[in-house]
């Protein structure tokens, strides 16, 4: 990828971004892609870390919330009971979440051969959007290995764009992937990151609002000369997982991610009928031992504290999302359908948005 | 009010507005206000007719979604459960909704004395914020009586502002109130009309954002000499009322509902931890009638059809929000308090957003 | 009340119960009744006291599950966000909700002058069910005196049956009302006490099932002949309080409350569609103060380790319905309503029960 | 399987059962299992079609229940938000959700070759629970293979006990498995059928309650000798699949499948902290077309007439769940586990119910 040409990616709201600018900010939080990028096959396995222990035995609080459901994630029953992980959380392709499902079983079974026999099975965390319109979706391309060259790859430096499971996702009718961002914020005198990363594959090219400027408009004007990627998805998707290391409950946890609906609605989304909006928060702050504890003592911020949070949140997720399209590159794919970036699409994104902001 | 030397509130988006731009677009609802405006009394209640007849005898399909929960609104419970709304929708401060429900209990029995005894009991629908900055909020100051009125001034010339539940709120700081708005879409030939309500309390001035113009940064600068106006709300919340005269039944009004946070969050919301954030919308296009028919066989639009319907619910709700403070006047309240209008407080409001819109 | 004939309750499960065999076993929980018993009037307020501090100042947490939400409840919006109490948990009649409401804003403010002014507002939290039957519901008669006097009558010595918010209330076609119980359990060596308070107003007599008998086939039977007892409630209703000593979080608290539907059930229950059957679940164990702290540390228990306490609310739940039911008395109220007791309807009741079990 | 000598299943609740006394009394549903029964492999799956169509081409109107969310499940967020199936329903092993996933994908694409590229994804639904401790769960057998030939067995013979997916259950520490019952019942002159299908793999002996008798102690009591066979099982669950030839709407679905928990609690259960109850509720009144009609107009039921259905759907799903350990031989799997079937642990068990009902 060469990213050097481009500005930087807008700054959203007024938070001050962490050093990474990426959820790796969220200290232990590490994240792989495996990218699968063979003609028709323009898909592939993302992989983030909560900490970098054994999360099966260092369960990690959680919390989700389906903004629209249509969508075929998979371990979201039993996160919305008992408020923990216990798998990494992979991304990957709609249907490629039986095979990373299968691959984070036989993972946990290797690394905890009691599980299935005297510890309790493990819940596979697979997110999944259709990236159909690159890759060939029916071809099942998307194997266990790939899980495991995602979890190999595990790295603070997150790599962005059309990457990993972003590989073949559209967004805004132009090329999406994966974008990532962070925000510090304060409370009570503590420091506290929380870093979203973002597998970005909704949206109409019209609705598309950059830093709070709807350059979509402008763009879906130049491009109604007849170019073919205007294409309407035919169904799009979002995931947003959320780190923080502010210490949090999985009920305040499940109240963060909320509030990346707000983050998602500024870019220009109406959280549409064909796309599964999902979105996951987890903290770093404590863990639940596997073999069962007695009790847990957890010390948990007070609701009244969580705005400055709700903001990062939002921040990190609207930022995210731009950040997928403003790193990804064009891509081909399946019977020649193309994506293009949103660079190639307008090379003057940057003049564009600085323009007319405040 | 003089409403005349205001320039028009700005429109949200790309869909055409109905005649009246306002919630009574959407034919048969009207909305009337009892406003209470003496001294250190500053609050009232707002009633919004689904239908111009019995709701007990026509029930109306109807779905919520709770964005944020920290509120005090009745009647979701059933709701949620049953799909239906039985009484007209009211609004007012978070001390009178005990009063309210009363009130809308004894009309329902006056109507129908069959209420309680061979009928089933009445489930009051009562929507709140906490106007405490302006209102004396506890002199318990709205009861029954002021329900009757603003029931008696329904029409479908809807007042915005500071009138009725409006009358005491806040919003980014400046004066909040009564806002609505309506959007005319069309699915496979079919006009539909999609208004929206909104009661509005919530926000802090720097993340306000009139038509996708971050304002409130700008204004906030200004204030920040030391206006007492400045100070933050304890307590916001916002009620987002949505009608529409689409087909559609409980579960895809409560979808609908959902996407009142996109229109929320374009304001600069996040859906902050004290703020009851709370949608519920309904349809005109079919009753269910109380004596307890067989079976029902109304007309539902099939999902795939709803994006245009989101869109306008998004819409009509981030320009319902506008429209509260952008016709609300400055009013001063319990000891001293008081809150400017957005005009009184940037009387370049218009100039401001028009410079730096695409 | 005359409740010396009677045999013991019969003992549903195999816990042990506490010494009050009540919600009163969980220390500090007291419970005060306010009795309406004139004429067309049968009705009343009863309120349950989490704790002996004030509840807004020192919150409860808690979880709630809405079995069957063909309710009127008021306060559960807030409780599922944040998971807290803030007032006694009071019960009274449908329509008298609105009344109790503003008592407990009113207690509220009293106590503490700061609400609504300096402090965020107060969540009232009341519960209902329809005494239509037997009571004038029609009149309104519940007041906020009623509130006052319930509070002032707490007690751990808790009254059953045709009691304060039970006077009115029908159960399985007899005579229904306030009925409480308590199990004990042990967790790694800690005993806690978990104990329930039921106001039961549901069920059609042919469904009654009594410590695992079918009864209510063979009272069907005997009153076959005609006796007016038997005419069909429009509206039933429960409300299924839950007190644990134990140290659980809200999420957890919810997960309990979702137990009182196994106890319920086992009483004959099927949830029906015009029973609002709604549970709530509080500990004891810790408490959040109002003025925000930065933070808490609760200890909780392992969810691996709630078994015993699920059991415990299943089996108190169940005994309390039996409990309401074994207490009241016969009851006539406007137009010659009447309700027999289980006793008048079946002077041999307990043989009956023991006849047949194991 | 010598189901000949058995008594009949004891008979729950008073309502009449249909003439297969299956799920499959409900016109056009069928049932087809794959045993794997080699050794320490003991599992298999359970497929049920709705209707004798193409489930994906005509959606089928459903809505589910998750009584306790220890479960990996895969589906229910689309089921949720669309209230549609779209695959026939899968049941297997926890470890082998993700290859039954697949092969639902790999089926529904055969069918419709435009799935995943002119037309949307397929949303596979698999439901599941652990039978790790007779079934080498680790060994992840179930491939899609067994998907095809559980379809391929589809019938309206329905096999119960140790059959399918039901292969290696356990319940109440003795052999659970596959069950089923029906309940016909009527509705304004209309005659409607509910069926349960329940794959059960919950409980502890000492709960055990068969036909409101609560055998489990007498049971307990008699192995407390040191029978091998009452081990605890470390993680149960139970699936309960309800089908209904009312016309109802999602909604309506989602009221009816909050049923089977009073069913699931009347055999002893109090919805175990490690057991995955869920239940999901269908109807075969109507479909929904996959090529986007603009409209549909279905007939529904009114909910005040739906209490029959609630009653047959506790009573189907009771009895299911007792028809399961009715029909289950006795199974020895890996490491030599073995459950005992209920005939075999007692002999008896006919004559003890009798011995007790009234």
């Amino acid at each position: 990828m060469n990213m050097q040409p481009f500005p930087p990616v807008p700054h959203a709201g007024v938070l001050p971004s962490g050093p990474r600018s990426s959820i790796a900010d969220v200290a232990g939080v590490t994240v792989g892609h495996c990218t699968l990028d063979e003609g028709p096959i323009q898909t592939g396995v993302t992989v983030l870390h909560p900490h970098p222990g054994d999360v099966y035995r260092r369960k990690v609080p959680a919390g989700a919330t389906v903004i629209n459901g249509f969508g075929k994630s998979v371990g979201l029953v039993q996160v919305n009971e008992l408020g923990l992980l216990e798998t990494p959380i992979a991304l990957t392709n709609t249907f490629g979440v039986g095979a990373i499902a299968q691959a984070q079983i036989r993972s946990a079974i290797r690394a905890n051969p009691q599980i299935g026999r005297d510890w309790p099975t493990v819940n596979p965390l697979v997110f999944e959007c259709n990236d159909g319109y690159l890759n060939d979706i029916q071809a099942l391309a998307v194997t266990a290995e790939h899980y495991e060259i995602a979890c190999s790859n595990a790295s603070v430096e997150v790599q962005r764009g059309a990457v990993g499971a972003g590989r073949g996702m559209s967004c805004f009718d132009l090329k999406g992937g994966i974008g990532t961002a962070s925000r510090v914020i304060e409370i009570a005198g503590e420091r506290y990151t929380t870093g979203a990363l973002a597998l970005t594959n909704f949206g109409r090219l019209p609705t598309l609002t950059l830093g709070g400027v709807a350059v979509g408009r402008v763009l879906a004007k130049r491009s109604a000369s007849g170019d073919t990627h205007a294409t309407k998805p035919e169904h799009g998707s979002i995931i947003m997982i959320i780190a923080t290391d502010a210490p949090l409950d999985a009920r305040q946890l499940k109240r963060l991610s909320m509030r990346a609906a707000a983050g998602l609605a500024r870019t220009g989304s109406v959280y549409g009928h064909g796309s599964g909006d999902i979105a996951l928060a987890f903290t770093t702050a404590w863990t639940v031992a596997c073999d069962a504890d007695l009790a847990i003592r957890p010390q948990i911020l007070a609701d009244a504290r969580l705005d400055p949070l709700f903001e990062a949140c939002a921040d990190s997720v609207e930022q995210s999302i731009v950040d997928a399209m403003w790193h990804a590159v064009s891509v081909t794919g399946r019977t020649g359908h193309r994506r293009l970036s949103l660079h190639d699409a307008a090379p003057d994104i940057a003049q564009l948005i600085d323009g007319v902001r405040l």
